[in-house]
């Protein structure tokens, strides 16, 4: 199965640009083997998780990130469904605080990384920090920042920045594996009126889901520059055709499976000088009367 | 007084090499007129500490290494001691903890760092991390690092991890300067002494002083080898002559006062906004009788 997904996977920067690619892509085949397919993935994900904690070296960072209603939470809920809840730290990122917005955009997020032998899933995370304030110039200024440092240079330098970050990161032993979900504004206009017109879903809907639709092109505009700058073979994006829901879980799912199973990680044998001591341990228990 | 310290600042590579400075240089004034000088710096910190927390933008990082005895503990106690407790924040960086071992190396000391307005002092720092287990590399063997991660490029990558981190933060408006203590091995044998011949003194002395120094020139070039990977000019080094605690002191505060000076920060004036706000509040309590 390795390397699936490969016409998705974006590891350098030459002419990227997601108009290129088809939110409504399922890779005919239908619904019905594909929630197979994602069943299978999920159950490998459990299993080569345990193998992670036992191991406690690697890590890994699975980044969601895309418009409203595109699925990030629904996505996140399917793939790491069957992982031990101990082996896995959710962060979702909303609005900074007061007191993050007197540290570097990346103060927070570092705080969050998964420590080794975990998996550590961003729902929203720091490309936050070159999209929102970038469109609404607004957010920018209730950062703290001083005024020479805000000229338009900060997109780049910001970019730059996290490029460097996710390296380090890698270089610790934490897979950093970033997933746009791709979905088409027809989708997402028949997904808001299901939220306005459905009991159950209504309280997803908020006034700004509207008012940020209307920036869909420099949306689309900043999001090709932040996945342009920070595509690396260390850390991957990955553009997930999110307008039918059950193929965008399978593909995470599977891409998932591929990044762990190329680890090939086993579970660790007790060491040498440890074997007598559980020999004993055995022996001990034994003996006692049942 | 602007850049009175420049033959000890380091903001490239070329040709580093610690032997060039002399740990006993005291400028050829002595110890009367340099803690006339520290005291003078040592005030105007405060205020020049005072308008960073009213603007509440700029921060600044000073870095303090150095090995043993080397006046780390006093010199930050001298230079800050005028400071507005609230407005420094000192951090003492230790052996990692377990969790500690968990993460990336910059993952305790990016928590941190200051915010908008204060001074962050780190006693000791993320440099540790190329000293101490590059010279011994039992240390390192503690990390939760895969055996792939862990070869002879780590110091390279940790260097220019350091390099990029602090570069993100001086993007921010955080100001990174850094301090080496620079003493002789004849110095440290005398302090050393010290702590053994003096009741006062004695809880300060640890067994591993003596071994850390039996590694004396293997330190020396691993310092070199870090300040030549990190010095910037956003993120000089600077060499402190350290065999004269008065000195070093001295030193250290005036390039402090240098450095936020620079800033040219006033006391900011209140919005026009909030100036109607104001005179109304200054009428109320006026016609409160008193």
């Amino acid at each position: 199965m390795a390397h699936r997904h490969h016409a998705l996977t974006v590891i350098d920067a030459d002419g990227f640009d997601l108009a290129k690619y088809d939110p409504a892509d399922h890779g005919g085949i239908d619904r019905s083997e594909g929630e197979a397919r994602t069943a299978d993935a999920v159950a490998e994900i459990a299993d080569l998780q345990d193998r992670m904690m036992a191991n406690e070296t690697w890590a890994l960072l699975a980044v969601f990130q895309g418009m409203d209603t595109a699925g990030k939470d629904g996505t996140i809920d399917h793939v790491f469904s069957g992982v031990d809840p101990a082996g896995v730290i959710v962060t979702s990122f909303k609005q900074p605080t007061p007191e993050e917005r007197t540290q570097d955009f990346l103060w927070r997020v570092h705080q969050h990384v998964p420590p080794a032998g975990r998996i550590g899933v961003f729902n929203r995370s720091h490309y936050e920090d070159v999209l929102v304030p970038r469109i609404h110039p607004e957010a920018l200024h209730l950062e703290r920042l001083p005024k020479s440092l805000a000229g338009p240079e900060i997109w780049s330098h910001r970019l730059q920045d996290i490029a460097h970050f996710e390296h380090m990161l890698t270089r610790r032993g934490t897979l950093v594996r970033k997933f746009f979900l791709n979905i088409s504004k027809g989708e997402q206009r028949k997904r808001l009126l299901e939220r306005l017109d459905q009991p159950a879903k209504i309280w997803k809907f908020q006034p700004t889901d509207l008012s940020e639709r209307n920036f869909w092109e420099a949306y689309q505009t900043a999001y090709n520059q932040a996945i342009s700058a920070t595509a690396a073979p260390h850390a991957p994006w990955f553009i997930i055709p999110a307008d039918h829901k059950w193929y965008a879980r399978m593909v995470v799912a599977e891409i998932v499976v591929e990044t762990l199973r190329d680890l090939n990680l086993k579970i660790p044998e007790p060491k040498s000088d440890l074997r007598a001591a559980l020999d004993a341990a055995r022996e001990a228990l034994k003996a006692e009367a049942p």
